[in-house]
C-alpha cells in the first residue's frame, strides 16, 4: 500500500472513512519510511528495529539490489537477531502473527522460533497457482503446522478477484484480541495481512465496490477491517490500554498499477526504489486518550520505530549489545517532540540516499536497468525526472544531488551545486554520513544463495493432510536479483 | 492555486489548518473543476455560468488556443452577457470585488458596470515591476478610480518576496463584511485575491513558515485569512447565513515550480492544459448549521454552478433567454444527490476532453509546442505519459483516448480501444458530446485583438495622482496565443 492510497493522504476516491477517523482519532505521521523499498527487509527491520544491511536482509550478489525471500530463497532470519516478540516476552506479552511472515521459510526461521505464541499465515507471499511439481503451492500455517495451501484450500479466484483472506485474517485478530482480553494477558498482534499484494483480491462483500477498481476493492476491505478491529477494541474496554499502529511495508508498487497496484501520491516512483515514492509511507498511531485526537507529526518516522517504541511502552530497554537503528517515538507521539534523526534509503548493501530533516541527498540513482525497462519493467510509469530516474546505476557520492524535500516532495528539482543552500545542507549531510559508514557493521547477508532444494514441497503437518510434495535434490545457486 | 496545495488533499507539509477546518465544518468536493485552464476565461465563466466558448473569453487566431487578459488584449467581457451580481442586485444583494477582475480593463469592461457596486483591486494580474514607458504598472482601483500602481503605490519586493496586499485584501473583506451586517443588507462577496500568481508574494509574517518555500508562504497566508474571514461572519452572527466557497480559477502552474507554483497532488499536468492537473480544483463548501459537517461530494462540479447556485441561495431564477452551463449545486450541497452531468474541457475554442461520470474522454491531446518546450516551458515537469502528453497537437475525434479517473486519476493508462469498457463508455460519451456541438453558439471571440494603445496608460483618477502616462498610437494586431 502506497502513502497515497488513504483518504486522509489526498486519494481522489476518499476510500477509507476508517483509516482517515484512526487518524482524526490519533496522530498523522507525514514523514514515515520504511526501512527498504522491498518486503521482507522492510519487515525484518520492524521486528528487530535494525537496518536490513545489518540484521542480515540483504544481498551482495551484485551491487544496490533489492532480494526478498522469494520460495527458493536459503537464508532467514538469523538466530542471532533478538526480535520484538522474544523481547516482549519478558514483560509477558503474548505474540502473535496473523498474515504474512517473510523473514525466511526453511524450519529454523519458523516464527515461533522467534518469539512468537502463535501464527496464522503463510511464510511467502500468495503468489500462485502453481502446479505442486515446479512450484509448490504456498502453506498456511496454523502455528507449527501448515493446514493447506493457497488456491487450494486457501482459494483465490485470479479471474474474479475473489478471496476472503482478509476476512479470515481479520477473524483470526477478533478471536484473538477476545481471548487475551478474557484472559487479562498482555498481548503484541502483528497483524501483517498479504493484501494488497498483486495478485490482488477481496472478499464477495467487496468486490465492484471501489472507484478505483479491484485494487480500491481491497484497500476498502483493509480499511473496513481495521474500523472493525478498532471498534473491537473500543467494545472490549482496552482501547485506552492498546497502542495501535498502521503503516506499510513499502511504496505503492506501481508496476502493477493501475489494475493490482496503489498510489504514492505526488512522491517520485514507487516499490523497488529509493525515491520517496517507494520507501514513504502512510502512518498513523491511535491511542484513545493518550495520544491527542487529530494530532499530526512531521517527526522522521521509521517502521523500526516500532520496535523500539513498543519495547519503550511494554516498560523495556532495547538491547545493548547491538546497534539499534529504531527511535523511540513516545515523545513525539505523546508530547510532541520533534526527534533529530536521519533516514537512510538502501539498496542491498548500497546508501543509496539519506534524508536529513528537509534535505535528501542521493548518492546513487537507479530505478531499473535498461534491460528490465526495456521489458515493460516499469517503476516510474509517467513518471520522467532527467538524470534522477536513471537507468543505469549513478554514483553521485562525491556530488550528491539534493533535493528539498519541503518545496519539492516529487524530487523533480536537484539544488544547484554551487548554491550556498546547497553547500550548507551538505556539510550536515556529510557528517551524518560518515558517522553512519564508520559505525556500519553489516550482518551476513541472508538473501544470496537459492536453491529449490528448499521450497514449500513438504512442510510440517504436510502428512495429515497429504500435501507432502516430492523434494528435488539440492542445487544452491546465487540468487537473481535485476533490480 | 492547485488541488494538491492544500492539507486536506494530501499536501505533504499539511500546512493549510483553516481550509481543513473549513472542509471538515463544511463540504469537500472532490470533483470539482474550473471551466478552462487559465484564469480570464474561468472567472468569466464562473460569472456568467456560461463556458467561455459561449460568453467570448476565448481566441480563434489559432487552433486550440489558451487565452486571457493581459495589458494590451482590447477585448472584455460583453454587455450582452448577465453577470452574476447583475442579477443578485434584483434580490438587493450589495455586491463587491476584492482582487483581480480580470475581465478586461478598458472603461467599458469596468466591474462597476457589470454589477458589481465596489472594487478594490485591479484589472490584470500584478506583473512587473515596469518602466511605465514601454510597458505601465498594473493600476489598483477602488471603486471607479484608480488608486495607485503595483510596484510603485502597492509594493512588492520580488527579491525577498514581500507584499502585504493579501492582507490589505483581507481587511477590505472583513470591512465589508462589517458594513453589510452593521446595514442588514445581504451581500455577495467575490474575493478574488491575487496571489498565489507568480510572481509570488506574501507578507512578512508569513515570510519564511512555511516547509514549502516562498509558495508556501503564500498558502499559509491565504490559509490564515480565510480563517479569519470566517471566524469574522461567527463573530458577527451570521455564519448560518452566509454560504461560503473556496475555489481556484486553474490548476497549480507547474511552469513555475517548485519555486512559484503549487502542486496537483498526483494529477497530470497543470495550468494551461486540459489534463486534470490543469483543470481539477480544490474545492469546500461551508454553510454552519445547513451543510452536514465533514461532508464530501463526488458530485461532478464546475465554476460555472457557483452562478446558478448563487441564484438559487438568493431566490432566482438563472436567466432563460440563453444557454446556462452551471447547474444548482444545491441538492448535492444539502441532500447528498449526485447529479448527472458532463465536464467539457477546452483550449479556445476546442473541446479537448470531455468527463461523464468516472470516464474522460481525449478529443484532441496537447500540453504545448516543441517550440516553446524546447525554450524551457514545461506545463508537466517530471511528468511525460506517451501519447498524451504530446507535444503537437493531436487528433482522437475518431477514436478518443479514454481513461477511467477513478482507477487511474493521473491519466496515465488509456484503455484498450478494443475493450468493451471502451465501447460501452464510448457510447454513453459520444451522445453527450454530441449534444453539446449542436446546441452550441459560440459568442463573439474577445480575446483576439491586442493592441499597445490601450494598455492601463491612464486609468480614471490618473490625474489626481499625477499618475497618468502616454498612450502611444493605436495599433491594433492579432493576439499572439503559443499554448
Amino acid at each position: 500500500m502506497g502513502w497515497g492510497d488513504l483518504g486522509v493522504f489526498g486519494e481522489p476516491s476518499k476510500e477509507t472513512p476508517n483509516l482517515d477517523q484512526m487518524a482524526s482519532e490519533g496522530m498523522l505521521f507525514l514523514d514515515f519510511y520504511t526501512a527498504n523499498p522491498l518486503c521482507s527487509p522492510s519487515r525484518a527491520a520492524l521486528l528487530t528495529g535494525r537496518l536490513p544491511v545489518r540484521n542480515g536482509f540483504y544481498t551482495t550478489n551484485a551491487h544496490a539490489r533489492n532480494a526478498y525471500t522469494p520460495q527458493d530463497i536459503v537464508g532467514g532470519i538469523p538466530d542471532s537477531e533478538l526480535l520484538l516478540p522474544e523481547l516482549l516476552k519478558k514483560a509477558g506479552y503474548t505474540n502473535k502473527i496473523i498474515g504474512k511472515w517473510h523473514l525466511g521459510h526453511r524450519p529454523q526461521f519458523h516464527p515461533m522460533k522467534h518469539g512468537f505464541d502463535e501464527w496464522f499465515g503463510s511464510p511467502n507471499c500468495h503468489f500462485g497457482p502453481f502446479d505442486n511439481r515446479a512450484l509448490p503451492n504456498i502453506p498456511v500455517y496454523r502455528d507449527w503446522e501448515m493446514i493447506g495451501r493457497y488456491y487450494e484450500d486457501f482459494k483465490i479466484d485470479l479471474k474474479t478477484g475473489e478471496a476472503n483472506l482478509t476476512q479470515i485474517y481479520l477473524q483470526e485478530a477478533l478471536d484473538f484480541i477476545s481471548k487475551q482480553q478474557a484472559s487479562q494477558q498482555p498481548f503484541f498482534l502483528y497483524w501483517a495481512i498479504d493484501a494488497t499484494h498483486a495478485p490482488v483480491y477481496a472478499s464477495k462483500h467487496f468486490l465492484g465496490t471501489s472507484q478505483r477498481g479491484l485494487y480500491g476493492d481491497a484497500v476498502r476491505e483493509i480499511d473496513d477491517s481495521i474500523g472493525k478491529i478498532l471498534k473491537h477494541l473500543q467494545k472490549l474496554g482496552i482501547s485506552e490500554n492498546t497502542f495501535v499502529f498502521f503503516t506499510s511495508d513499502n511504496g505503492a508498487a506501481l508496476i502493477s498499477a493501475p489494475k493490482q497496484g496503489g498510489s504514492n501520491g505526488r512522491f517520485l516512483c514507487g516499490k523497488q526504489t529509493t525515491f520517496e515514492g517507494g520507501m514513504r509511507e502512510p502512518a498513523i498511531a491511535w491511542w484513545p486518550g493518550h495520544i491527542p485526537a487529530g494530532g499530526v507529526s512531521h517527526q522522521l518516522g521509521n517502521v523500526m520505530d516500532l520496535f523500539t517504541t513498543s519495547l519503550s511502552l511494554a516498560g523495556l530497554q532495547p538491547p545493548s549489545d547491538r546497534q539499534i537503528d529504531g527511535i523511540d517515538l513516545l515523545p513525539a507521539i505523546l508530547q510532541g517532540k520533534l526527534i533529530d534523526r536521519p533516514i537512510f534509503y538502501y539498496r542491498g548493501n548500497e546508501m543509496m540516499a539519506v534524508r536529513v530533516g528537509l534535505y535528501k541527498a542521493h548518492y546513487w540513482t537507479w530505478s531499473n536497468s535498461w534491460e528490465e525497462y526495456s521489458k515493460g519493467v516499469d517503476f516510474c510509469p509517467g513518471q520522467n525526472v532527467s538524470g534522477v530516474t536513471t537507468h543505469t546505476q549513478e554514483e553521485h557520492t562525491a556530488l550528491p544531488l539534493l533535493f528539498h524535500l519541503g518545496r519539492d516532495p516529487g524530487e523533480k528539482y536537484p539544488l544547484s551545486f554551487a548554491s550556498d543552500e546547497y553547500q550548507r545542507a551538505m556539510e550536515q549531510i556529510s557528517v551524518v554520513v560518515r558517522q553512519h559508514k564508520v559505525t556500519m557493521v553489516p550482518g551476513e547477508p541472508q538473501l544470496n544463495v537459492c536453491d529449490k532444494a528448499v521450497m514449500n514441497w513438504s512442510p510440517p503437518g504436510c502428512e495429515k493432510l497429504g500435501k507432502c510434495l516430492k523434494q528435488p535434490k539440492s542445487d544452491p545457486k546465487k540468487c537473481i536479483w535485476p533490480h
